[in-house]
């Protein structure tokens, strides 16, 4: 993005913040260097930090708070008892228009919870989802919801759809993105009734989209779609699944390696090659995921990462603000509206009431 | 297991039966130079194959069936018109007393209906489910249900807990398993109505369980637990998931290997070493999912996989034989019974009714 913008950020939210927000703030700055950052949190812990790195000073601005909401917080409890915190100001900030998004990475429920009741749903959304790009065989898919809604209803996912087809367009540079719903089969009958009844009205034509039915937890990784819907329990179970497998299969690798001499040796010639497939695994590279569904931009930092994946989740804020996500959601929120509104008036007059 | 026993075979089930089913056969024969294979299907495909091979000839005895249930058949329709199937057939054979147990690549779903109508559940058994190893950074892990039931109450999950924790006991030889319940949070307020009731139940003294709470999707190939519960639903998206993660893990080496000559060259010394990290995850070794929970050995084994995967499907067959998991399930569902019984009456006494 060339033009001037501000983000504000929670200093204090993540397992080593402040240090790894201002780290990853600092990194986000070299390729930004028209950033702006708003610091919410601690100004004595804060300040110091500043003032070791005068490059990041110079475009950052401190906004004191007391209170910090920690993993363990509820909700509930974060959205009652949480209004001073550097979370819930940071958010507060763009709500205010100071800011243009904020990024946060502290508890995940209390993030949602806040951005909903501070920012509102876009108008014709009834539930704001987690929403992440996903490595595959072929490139990366959009996955939603990751796990802000643990029951979902058909409505729900067939917003997840409309929301995850215009975040592939954006993010991906798709004209007519794929679309598929998480299923534990591809025939008709399998899954849920939530399930069921999303898959009939994305497969209407008014909503026109290129939905592909049903797709199973291996299609993720092999990219039959572009954007997988899923019910927030599912989605991030099988994100975590996921992460938790690619892990083990790197461990497994470098445990194998160290405990050979002529492994050891053969890895001097393959290394360079291993270390670009490591690094298209990396979770960092896949850190940042955006709240879709709300007024603002909000985007959802991994809580243990370092700085590199804390300047990544920056950057999928800035995507975001550049791409003007929310406009184009709301647009296409709004021509379904009235294609449906146009449908039904067709219908109307062809199949007339009775007399 | 070194007394004689037999087994009914499926031999038309699966993506390339019967070819596999057979080869598979004879891989296993050679392990269990003991067992005695039934095999149901089209005599005028299995007499050919078996000419082919006169050891595993000498150990099978083919059952002549007319009718294939297919990939895409619904399971209703399956109890309804496949009374004549190999499939149904070769369950019969275990519910008549003529083999120990049953092993099929076929539908899935067909499968599991034919199995619950023939063989019935296990006295105090509402959902039979499928149940898995998983391997893991430690060891393996016993995960279920991978795909029976979509939707769980609380009772099928803590059955599910129950018969996990047994087949952990018989599986990995472990004294007393630790169990969790697949969630998106660790925290007691987190997920579903079911899983937080299930939770409740799991803790209570009378089950006498190594309960360890909720984990997460993470937590399944970090071996925290020794038994994974979840629903059905979850638990075929996590499965494919995983498998999905792993396969693309391997085709990004693959490929970045083959893309440089120095790592091709640096391979020759480190493949021994990268051939054994791919055994140790082959998705063969953890072919053969058990069916829990029916008055019989069902054993399904992946639709697409080789002989070798078939193999290892007969062999989970054959250690539920002969470790006897259903007597010990049912064994432990009476004892449950009886202390929560005896845990009603002490409560009973302690606080006697208000007069």
């Amino acid at each position: 993005m060339s033009a001037a913008f501000t983000l504000s950020l929670d200093a204090m939210g993540g397992d080593h913040a402040p240090q790894i927000v201002l780290r990853g703030a600092a990194l986000a700055r070299e390729r930004y260097p028209n950033a702006h950052f708003l610091l919410f949190g601690d100004e004595a812990k804060l300040k110091p930090l500043l003032l070791a790195d005068k490059a990041l000073a110079a475009c950052c601005t401190i906004h004191h708070t007391d209170q910090v909401i920690t993993g363990d917080t509820k909700p509930s409890q974060a959205i009652r008892q949480g209004r001073q915190s550097s979370m819930w100001k940071a958010i507060e900030a763009v709500k205010n228009g100071e800011a243009a998004g904020v990024v946060s990475a502290g508890n995940t429920g209390a993030l949602m919870a806040m951005a909903k009741l501070i920012m509102r749903a876009l108008p014709g959304i009834d539930r704001p989802a987690i929403c992440s790009l996903f490595p595959t065989r072929v490139g990366e898919t959009v996955m939603l919801d990751l796990g802000a809604n643990s029951q979902c209803d058909a409505r729900n996912l067939v917003e997840f759809a409309v929301m995850g087809e215009c975040f592939a367009r954006c993010m991906l540079g798709l004209e007519r993105p794929s679309v598929g719903l998480l299923n534990i089969g591809s025939e008709d009958g399998k899954g849920t009734g939530p399930l069921r009844d999303a898959a009939q009205v994305l497969r209407s034509s008014h909503l026109d989209m290129e939905f592909k039915g049903f797709v199973e937890g291996d299609d993720i990784t092999k990219g039959t779609v572009d954007v997988v819907v899923t019910d927030g329990f599912t989605g991030n179970v099988a994100l975590k699944t996921a992460e938790g497998t690619a892990k083990m299969f790197a461990e497994f690798l470098k445990t194998a390696i160290r405990s050979s001499w002529l492994a050891k040796f053969g890895m001097i010639f393959a290394k360079p090659v291993l270390s670009q497939v490591m690094a298209r695994l990396d979770a960092r590279r896949y850190n940042g995921a955006l709240f879709v569904g709300l007024n603002g931009v909000v985007v959802k930092s991994h809580g243990g990462t370092d700085a590199v994946g804390f300047a990544n989740a920056i950057g999928v804020a800035v995507d975001m603000i550049s791409r003007d996500l929310n406009s184009r959601i709301a647009e296409e929120l709004a021509r379904i509206a009235a294609e449906q509104v146009q449908a039904e008036a067709t219908e109307a007059v062809a199949e007339p009431a009775p007399q």
